[in-house]
């Protein structure tokens, strides 16, 4: 069987979640001591994650962000505001728990996973999963990005990231993460490539560039996508041509927790990109996922609005790293202790509407 | 001296916060391995935290969220979906653990504290803070709804909570809550008389009523303030004659805490109007104030525009309590750990930016 073969089984046997549990979830809901619906989108997470889960004791204890790394050739176009070793630097950073995703992750008492999807060298730091696909992709102005193997393989690779950890320890939450200096780049143009909305709406400024830099970037995007015209309806296509390996990866992520029936929260801007691979591979991932936050990134309301998704957090975040889904599971976990913990009208002898 | 001179002595006693440590925070953040502003809000919280407590170390550790309950004599006109027994009921459940603000300052490890303002009959269930002014306001639609002198009491009585709560042990941060049937009507008429917008812009469906309800309710809200004609500018002639007891106390809370030099973060609508009185009393009360969310309530809007803040979370909650407080109070925490916690460029020998 081929790679694809294998790939495509998995993407069939995504089973849509359980609306009845919804339904049971939010009836529960509206038997607590408060009035009807007034805890708004808390109550919608926690019916969501018994849809997702088939259960209405939704528990969420083991939490895990996986924080995809990967290069990008297109970085030597000088897209960035940071060099390439950052990415390689910022891994050191995560396995000594110094970076953003690492306090947030703290805070909230997830796990941090760092996995090597392609970054250029080798890594020889203990405590990283090595799924590496190449040493970075090329530049996708003088080509595609990486080959439609290679493309494929990410994304298994991120399947086989959840699947691993579910043999370990059953999970309950996972929340999508990246890292890879100029991945706006590739993800601007993957978002562009599907939604087909122009690349200057797209585009954004990152990780805090100047305005010539800026305008040098769509250029590069629109260079990327006139040369290696991708089809916007084979999302293998468009993540060949002009994607990333954490971006396949975060795809494969995606994919891999609605074939295990774990909600998965998208974090922002580049994970928003492998949810709109992953979207487009099966639409039925979609309810799998959750909307950590809005990005800073203009893209990025257009991506979720092209999933139709609702963002959780608004506060200007623009890091990445996996720091918006931390913040989310937090919500989340919230969410299913309030249908858990709750008092009934009737426990709590409390009287109900009148009018 | 009288009450209201104690009252303006501790008003005149607030300091405005130190903003010379919150430009030396930012610039902490600005030397941790992210680009520049990329934790946005995240970071604009650690700074006001720092600028709120003159340190470059901010813990929250010791979070208290106050409950403050009372009854409204506007309650008889048939405002509200609930039968106003429910709000001693509450005060159960509250003490019991069992309500949505339990749940959710056990999340986040917050101790909630249920002080009765004025609720109608005595209030016997252990655990709950008397500080009552009297048993329920008088319907306001037929005259004051308490005397001036109660309305300073209520004021008072909210400051002392903080003071008392301070003695015991030092607090970090404060967030306030609400309960009282009925209690949107005086919330608005309350941010009606002192934004002067419309009472039809400011009033919203509280706890789930129908429209002819609502309809009645705006009436009920136009007849108090033409009847009573509050002052806009006497912040103190407004809680008196159409506030009530637990909007007064929030206020208190909120001086308490501007005088103590210690965050607070406001809930929703309820604890709005409180807020906005205590804006009145002495701006310099704001810099202490961070809006948790944004509330279903129409009028919530306006009166946060009204003092100048941006809600952190936009949940589509409307439960009040302090469920909101209390999901920010979480942010906060979060906010001073990335400052507290995170390496810097240079303890990770990470490059900085190039462009």
């Amino acid at each position: 069987m081929s790679r694809e073969d294998t790939l495509n089984d998995t993407l069939n046997a995504i089973e849509p979640i359980d609306k009845n549990y919804i339904i049971k979830a939010q009836k529960m809901s509206d038997n607590l001591t408060k009035p009807l619906g007034s805890l708004g989108r808390l109550e919608e997470l926690a019916s969501l994650v018994c849809g997702i889960k088939r259960t209405l004791k939704p528990k969420i204890e083991n939490k895990v962000i996986f924080t995809l790394a990967a290069d990008h050739g297109v970085a030597e176009e000088g897209v960035s505001a940071f060099p390439q070793e950052v990415t390689k630097e910022m891994i050191s950073n995560f396995v000594n728990g110094g970076a953003g995703v690492n306090v947030l992750a703290r805070h909230v008492n997830a796990k941090v996973i760092v996995i090597d999807m392609g970054v250029k060298g080798e890594i020889l730091t203990d405590g990283v999963v090595i799924k590496k696909v190449a040493h970075g992709t090329k530049n996708f102005t003088k080509g595609r990005a990486m080959t439609r193997e290679q493309a494929i393989g990410s994304v298994i690779y991120g399947i086989e990231l959840v699947d691993e950890e579910m043999k370990k320890e059953a999970l309950d939450i996972v929340g999508t993460g990246d890292m890879g200096i100029a991945n706006t780049t590739p993800s601007s143009a993957v978002v562009a490539a599907i939604t087909k909305v122009d690349v200057e709406k797209i585009t954004g400024k990152g990780t805090g560039i100047t305005d010539e830099i800026f305008n040098k970037k769509i250029e590069v995007i629109k260079k990327g996508l006139n040369l290696n015209k991708p089809n916007p309806d084979d999302a293998i296509d468009v993540l060949s041509k002009v994607g990333g390996f954490e971006i396949g990866g975060i795809a494969g992520v995606i994919i891999g927790c609605a074939k295990n029936k774990i909600p998965v929260v998208i974090d922002g801007f580049i994970s928003g990109a492998g949810a709109l691979l992953a979207y487009k591979l099966n639409p039925l991932t979609k309810d799998y996922m959750l909307a950590s936050h809005q990005s800073v990134e203009q893209g990025h309301k257009i991506l979720l609005e092209h999933i139709g998704l609702k963002p959780l957090l608004n506060l200007n975040l623009r890091l990445g790293e996996g720091t918006g889904s931390a913040l989310a599971i937090n919500l989340v976990e919230a969410s299913c202790k309030i249908l858990n913990e709750m008092a009934t009208f009737e426990e709590a002898e409390i009287s109900n509407k009148i009018r």
